[in-house]
């Protein structure tokens, strides 16, 4: 009936996305400690800070304090976002970053337009340069993302074929340049997606790259976030981008009321209910969740970090149960 | 792969789910006024108060008032909610609203012991006893419902099994009260189900009564909602209880931090953009759920009335191609 993982991965986008996109100041050592909280719960993958023109994104003004900040911790990678060879150099510059490089496109060259000024003529040579750079520091490319890949608020409804079309350039350019793209991952940057949508794309791009491993980015914008995991999960897909307590939000044009990425909380809990592994500590990440909150100051859209998780009323039904 | 339904009915529990659980007063004129609302969006069966004891239930104090009040429509059906005798006879003295009578137990005695201080035996006698009453007032017994029908917070785990004898029971006292069951409800009453355990008690059940319409009435306690929804959909499940904006929460014994149901436009969203039919205006829809948190005065957990429905997105990105 499904093909569920037996394990999945997540890799958390909360402190990056989060603290972007937050309107109020937050003081640089609540943000290490989230990210330090987070790093205690299991989870590999945490994108902790973002490089980018500080007076574009004030939020990140302080991002070499965080990086520079935050506790290392073996067998946990910590990466950064940077949007240009300033903001590479400068997570170059850091310790005990994870670097890898990444290759972009979008299904919708309006959107692209809107936001990046460039059409798709324009980022193929964007992207190209972009591999030549990592090449020259010494930085593998090992992903090939797509933005709107299930719809798109200036174009509408994207069929699947133009994203295969639309990752075909982009991977093909990685080929000539004898780079080997490990990952595709594919965005629901404005929140189109449903299980169909996510049924139908992945199977299309699995089709045509059946070895590469596919990533799937996720909001919660319209409220199917969660059930666009599951239907991932029943494609056997086994990489998820969430941020802890529902964090973020979308800084595209055109896209008020954006939630952020599907919640990581929640996905776990779903997951290890699901006999699912995650490798990751339920509860300490409720705790991580319940930090966010208070550093941000405002609820936040997670649920499970609310409603609990089971362990302790299992235990205590256990308890109940022999004491009856 | 899956066998979604083409259509699918949706219950609207929020009017009188929200008002019971909101803590401050809120006017009769702006409880018909959501009721009215979500009449004119195409919804078929709306519950609309409860006629319980105001004492313990003050947000529905003014039950009869708000019955009163609203605007009937062809087509829709008006329903309350009653726990005794007396709400019962409140009930039946109201016009034109739509009367049919349920059963009830649960998969968890000390759940059932902790709420209504009664054991399964003494159940059965009450469950009986509701069955002559609702005969003597000519109210016909359509549905049997069960509770914690997931799992419990009290006994934990619940096996598909235990869900299939509590309604043996169930049923079997309303077939020796030759009353026919039409729906069974399945009730994840303090949010435990996943995907996977909808469809192993959904599974079960229906192996059981195959001929029976199951209904799925969850809440959104730990972030599955709309995922269990998906995998309801996935086995035919057509029928849901859902929450407009999602309204709510529960009022049951050691379960703090509980989230209201389902969120019904949501759920509507997500449904029509897979080409199952609701019947319902999303838009009207979504004017509805802004008015419901207009009227509770604080944020509700709907996310589709924030991110928009899609509509408007399509016509303009079809404009604009024109254009182009």
């Amino acid at each position: 009936m499904s093909d569920l993982p037996a394990r999945i991965d997540i890799q958390e986008e909360g402190p990056r996305e989060g603290f972007q996109i937050e309107p109020g100041p937050i003081a640089t050592d609540r943000k290490i400690a989230l990210i330090d909280a987070l790093t205690e719960t299991g989870l590999k993958k945490i994108q902790v800070a973002s490089f980018v023109n500080p007076k574009r994104v004030p939020g990140w003004a302080d991002a070499g304090e965080v990086v520079a900040g935050f506790k290392r911790k073996p067998g946990v990678a910590h990466h950064v976002l940077w949007l240009n060879e300033k903001g590479l150099e400068r997570a170059l510059a850091c310790q005990d970053i994870d670097m890898f490089g990444s290759i972009s496109t979008t299904t919708s060259e309006t959107f692209m337009g809107m936001n990046t000024n460039r059409g798709f003529a324009e980022n193929v040579v964007v992207q190209r340069n972009q591999i030549a750079t990592y090449k020259q520091h010494g930085v593998p490319v090992t992903r090939a993302s797509i933005m709107t890949a299930f719809g798109c608020n200036f174009e509408g409804d994207i069929a699947p074929a133009r994203v295969v079309e639309r990752l075909e350039e982009l991977i093909g350019l990685a080929e000539d340049e004898a780079v080997d793209i490990k990952i595709i991952s594919l965005a629901d940057t404005v929140g189109w997606a449903t299980p169909r949508s996510v049924k139908q794309v992945v199977g299309a791009v699995r089709d045509r790259w059946p070895d590469k491993r596919i990533c799937l980015h996720l909001h919660d914008t319209r409220g199917c976030g969660i059930a666009n995991v599951y239907a991932g999960l029943e494609l056997g897909v086994d990489l998820y981008d969430a941020s802890v307590a529902g964090l973020g939000g979308c800084p595209f044009a055109g896209h008020k009321g954006a939630a952020g990425n599907v919640c990581t909380e929640d996905m776990v809990f779903m997951c290890e209910e699901m006999g699912i592994e995650t490798g990751i500590d339920l509860e300490a990440l409720i705790e991580a969740a319940r930090l966010a909150e208070d550093i941000v100051g405002h609820d936040l859209p997670g649920k499970v970090m609310r409603g609990g998780a089971l362990s302790a009323l299992r235990r205590e039904a256990k308890a109940r149960a022999r004491r009856a």
